[in-house]
């Protein structure tokens, strides 16, 4: 259960009026860094959606330590909280190019199924690609 | 076909590090002038995709004259730019609580129906309600 | 220390493709509701920057219990949680026009000098603003 | 002055609940382009404003041919119009994975000092380093 890491350029629309990224955009940069997180196991987010399983996003946490500007090279470390049930859960860290702490992060999504609208468990081939690794 | 007219304050998320309004957010102010234009002959924009009618954006053109600030009250006019057919096309006007014209824009939109993802005329019940003003 | 209450509709920019409101623009609600908190004891949060006091997001946390969809009407209520010192801090329930309860969520954010960008004590403007109601 | 070429995945966030890329966040994808361009003419946009001179937009036109949809890995092919004087005007299309033209645009971009709040003529060190390639 490693951290896997991502890396992007700060967009200047993502910055505000105080010269820093706007706090509610790290919730993107938390999306990219599971989706890619997901990708390694070669599940794509893209495919179970299209296989009728959706992962609403049921909880978020940040913790701002320290701000990140336009045209930084940030890097997104992602990790499972822990094996997926009903909902998978985890944890970030966002880092700058000095390697310095920005946003340190929770998320939790729960398994939907689409057509019902209803909670499911997490499907049989995501805990297998996830556990194969 | 006179303008109509809705206002709105300037979100902090909407600025930049140059300390006015993105200019790519302006997409959006225009969204929520023709929406209420329409919503003014009681035609719902949510509705019409409920119905299977959808209405992508095929034009877009923004002339920035001078720059929205935060907490600024914009008002944002549009007009209809001639009777809808396959597509309908709208003018706008952005201006602040100072009347000053910010932007002026045209956007232009196709009719679709969502299941043959094809191009349409546009519904007849919109061209009545249109029209009865 | 009621809460206090705003009102707006849901852009059509700001669902995804789940047809519901993307859980990150949460934030830019909870930003509006805290800038409409504030004024009401009188206080303009540009102001307050442009007097070289600003107010960055060093926590946020949001639980979502149900979805808004486009062209909902929210409304957010905000709360202060306690008298304001370095830090500010806010508790939030956002609902839709039937009175649902859609995100509980909770910011704090530190009061910091611009010049020095080192945290300072909430100004005694503000302090006696809030106090004075 | 040949076309530069930048990818990247589509966000979830930049979709809306017709599926697609909401059709304002190209605007981003225009910036990211335009700024590469300048990147690779050893030329910071970052470092420019941190000199005193700053771009806004000041026109932006975008027509919209092919939708782009989540996860999609897009190009930005961008070009400069002619050699730069009081604005620089750069031309863009946007693709698919599978080379489909998605988007043509066209954007003008004001040289302006920050200080005074005034048009400049483009800088000099940008004109010898777009010269020089």
């Amino acid at each position: 259960m490693d951290f896997n890491k991502i890396s992007f350029r700060v967009r200047y629309a993502e910055t505000d009026q105080m010269g820093v990224v706007y706090h509610g955009n790290y919730a993107q940069y938390l999306e990219m860094g599971r989706v890619e997180w997901l990708r390694q196991f070669g599940v794509s987010y893209k495919s179970m959606e299209e296989n009728g399983v959706m992962l609403p996003v049921i909880f978020m946490r940040m913790n701002f330590k320290k701000s990140a500007v336009y045209d930084d090279l940030l890097s997104v470390h992602t990790k499972l909280k822990k094996m997926p049930s009903v909902k998978i859960e985890f944890e970030f860290e966002i880092f700058n190019e000095q390697d310095e702490l920005l946003v340190e992060a929770e998320v939790a999504l729960a398994f939907m199924d689409m057509k019902t609208n209803r909670p499911i468990k997490c499907p049989d081939y995501v805990l297998e690609a996830i556990s194969a690794k």
